[in-house]
């Protein structure tokens, strides 16, 4: 079946993609118990945001997200003309819902959030999608099949909600790009206006392909998932006996500070080493670095890094 | 070195794709005698055409573009807010430049011309540029590689001038998506800036290395072309016997009227017989049918449909 599946996705190139992705959505309905109504592709999640930046929102109303989130969300709404009001995160880093209670702009969420790798939970998603009935919330669960749970469920209860995923993360597609809205049908349909009106055919034949491989092959989704979690919490206690703090993620990224160092310093001595991470020299973030979850060797290479590190500055 | 670059751009399927794309960018720089500042690539020309239109144009001035021609302008002026103003096609529909002397919103033409196929040389483009250097003048050559003549060596003569290709059609790749534009550095920042706003990683891997196996086959591709060229004349002398007349099209498809037939009737005939053409029930289409230059045994196909056609209704 993927045999036959990819086959009619990749073969004939010289001929245009299916406009409706029939094979593709097809799996993807299998996999998420959705109907293909409730669901629409792009060019990976950044191009759906944008078309949904520009199919619900308009200057007389923005969009509202977190003060530290994915730093597209500001792009894409000065792109489209968007004013965009931002809700500081709480004194430990979490969304609180009840900060949203009198927000009227669309709201974007990134659950977990970037790059705290902080999640939600559904109930305080429900809460504040019960908030305002009116108003969209857009949930961007890149990082969600790490450890957090998926409000996708949700679609069917609530009108005002957007969940957007990909396949860059979980599924290991960063370089095929593909991206996924699921929500009612009428904000789906709306979507599909703003998709055909732009560019219809957005999915090429040959991402179609690996995306339905990547589908098919459940186990092998399931255990790297599985792997990545484990080692997140590998890493989290190996940076702890550091002295390093970590923020609680259920992402593949740990956000780690230790007193005494700023994260440009952490970066630095790590990168001489041969070692990224990446830090930001804005509020907040300035004592932290962010530490993609590797395999066990190159965690095992991270902290005899950070080992030599302290014993020199000590 | 095809496999080389093929192997760069597609493997490691789970890392992005180079947002600058310079494995692709090189090839396309060789291929055209341009540098890589005066490059833009995009999944599909639909998506670039979209992004010039939020590049350049404003509500306060539109874009304008012949009355008949690709359809895909009105749509995208559209869902942008923009104004379009059209254009009636001469008596013969031709373009002349003539008529847009007086023009002042951003002109789009597609050269050749669809679904007519008629193309405007050089030296007429060159007139349209010299009418107004203020006013953008957007040249999408889909249709280009069939025996019109590129304005892309002009790009360097006129900062008002911006070309647009796409791999769908000489390159044979619709279904893998790839757009490009071309113009002077300036115009192509801008548009970058649009692409990074909106969709950094719009073209994928194994969409890149397509392109670049396209691009360095240049026999495949020129003789590819020279046998679509050849068969155009073969389709409209064999349609010209059946009493059909032909615009005189330098695409990969002819626009072909019979007196006493409308477009819609030839249409469903053909059908019949498993024959698919495109027919427009619009004031000037409705006595044409535009059709496709296939291989030497599809035109068979098709005259000898047409033939039966023509003694029925004889």
């Amino acid at each position: 079946l993927a045999m036959r599946l990819a086959r009619e996705a990749a073969g004939d190139l010289q001929l245009y993609p299916d406009p409706d992705a029939s094979a593709l959505k097809e799996c993807l309905s299998d996999f998420y118990g959705l109907d293909q109504s409730e669901i629409m592709i792009g060019n990976g999640s950044d191009e759906i945001l944008n078309m949904a930046f520009q199919a619900f929102c308009s200057p007389e109303d923005g969009v509202c997200f977190p003060d530290i989130t994915y730093g597209f969300y500001p792009v894409i709404a000065k792109l489209n003309g968007l004013p965009a009001k931002t809700v500081p995160l709480r004194e430990d880093y979490t969304v609180a819902p009840e900060d949203y209670e009198n927000i009227s702009e669309t709201v974007v969420l990134a659950n977990p959030n970037a790059p705290t790798g902080i999640a939600l939970s559904p109930e305080d998603i429900r809460k504040m999608l019960e908030q305002n009935p009116g108003r969209l919330l857009i949930v961007d669960e890149a990082y969600v099949d790490f450890g957090a749970v998926s409000v996708l469920p949700l679609i069917r209860d609530y009108d005002n909600l957007l969940v957007v995923q990909t396949f860059s993360k979980s599924r290991s597609l960063a370089g095929g790009r593909l991206g996924l809205a699921a929500g009612n049908p009428l904000l789906i349909a709306d979507l599909e206006t703003v998709r055909n009106s732009t560019n219809p055919y957005n999915v090429n034949r040959m991402t179609m392909a690996a995306a339905i491989g990547a589908l098919l092959d459940r186990d092998y989704f399931a255990e790297n998932c599985r792997i990545i979690a484990e080692n997140r919490e590998k890493l989290v206690a190996a940076l702890s006996s550091l002295g390093f703090s970590c923020l609680p993620s259920k992402a593949n990224f740990v956000l780690a500070a230790r007193p005494g160092t700023d994260g440009e310093t952490v970066y630095r001595k790590l990168k001489e080493k041969g070692v990224l991470v990446r830090y930001w020299n804005r509020p907040r973030l300035r004592d932290y670095v962010r530490i993609s979850v590797g395999s066990v060797s190159e965690i095992d290479e991270l902290i005899s890094a950070l080992s030599s590190l302290s014993e020199v500055s000590s």
